[in-house]
């Protein structure tokens, strides 16, 4: 094993507290008041329908942000906020570059990268990526995923490109997540697998506790993970 | 000016002194008795020829690391040494993964990735780019460059994807580099351009000591760029 993989947003990062504190930062100074929380669940809920059109051949490839974007629109309407203007929306639709990492990670990545290459491999796209390392102190030694691959994962043409960017068999390097569907994916594809507990990913106790598929690794932290690795 | 792409063979690495040490390394235990030098240099003399069987579509894209194994079949045979075996030429393949780093490189890099967003725009495959990162300590913030956009520099598209990788226009993202072929180009393709001066790179005296094409900036080191850049 040569390389470790990884999923960001709930593996790595804690997206639904930070939109929803973005979306009220953004959103609450023009006077709008409603459930941030529901706000950032409505905005996520987008996420897979909109990869689906480009996994599925309906439109090309595009990066997140784009998707992030159109799927913004359709929220900001839904919670009747339409007349939002051109400005706040590029501003707030960037959120998904601000988020913080669950309290484990940089210590955990920062000892994984002494033995293991260490890449995202996320549908984010890459300058997505850039700022939430920059912002997180994510040691990574490239950005791999979706742009690299221009499909979306559950895709397996997303985690192959990932191992083979990085000069690995499939079966060198394992695909780290705290979804079940993302580590079967990788599965799929030859890859090895290590599930991350997040137990409070969609708020708090609804998260997977443990994987609902074989797994080749199961750790209650990345920290937990760099012991288990010998790390 | 947001972002700042780096040549990285020549420019950032010393190339042609440590393919000669490899390649010594590699191939006189075996008995070899050659101008190590000369031999470096006949290598890199297959470079641009393999890259445009590519650029002109003669010929799928594959990583350098493909084209220098090509290449090196054809210098050993060259060399009188084509009985050299599976295992030796592997091995020394990657020489090219082992370059070391002109001796202000390090320092200049940490100086301007505090300001910008960096990456290597190098004809070298990702896999090639983190060997070379892990071993010289560069601070890379993505690695940008031929493998990300199918194709090799000088092909405008290039520089064009790897601006666009970091979300910049072109004219946001500053060429770094030693060579004016490689500087006129990212030129054409819309970037800023920073040519840093390497007279040793094909041995003492031999390399640019200015550019030849107009640039925006010109500079005997990475510190002194990160000096007349402010950071």
């Amino acid at each position: 094993m040569k390389a470790l993989l990884f999923d960001v947003f709930g593996t790595l990062v804690d997206w639904r507290t930070c939109i929803a504190r973005e979306a009220r930062d953004g959103l609450g100074p023009l006077g709008a008041v409603l459930d941030w929380l529901a706000f950032a669940d409505a905005w996520r809920a987008q996420y897979q329908p909109a990869m689906e059109e480009v996994r599925s051949g309906q439109r090309p490839f595009s990066k997140l942000d784009v998707l992030h974007r159109r799927n913004l629109d359709v929220v900001l309407d839904a919670f009747g906020l339409g007349s939002v203007d051109e400005d706040v929306r590029v501003r707030l639709n960037l959120a998904w570059h601000r988020l913080d990492s669950w309290p484990d990670v940089r210590a955990g990545l920062h000892r994984l990268r002494k033995r293991y290459w260490l890449a995202p491999c996320s549908n984010g796209n890459i300058s997505l990526m850039v700022d939430l390392a920059r912002r997180n102190d994510f040691p990574w030694d490239a950005i791999l995923g979706a742009e690299i691959a221009h499909d979306y994962k559950p895709q397996l043409s997303v985690y192959r490109a990932a191992a083979a960017a990085f000069d690995c068999a499939p079966g060198e390097a394992t695909m780290v997540a705290a979804h079940s569907s993302d580590l079967a994916a990788a599965h799929r594809a030859g890859l090895r697998t290590a599930f991350i507990a997040r137990p409070d990913e969609h708020g708090p106790g609804t998260g997977e506790r443990s994987a609902s598929v074989p797994v080749d690794h199961s750790a209650s932290s990345l920290v937990a993970l760099a012991d288990q690795l010998g790390c």
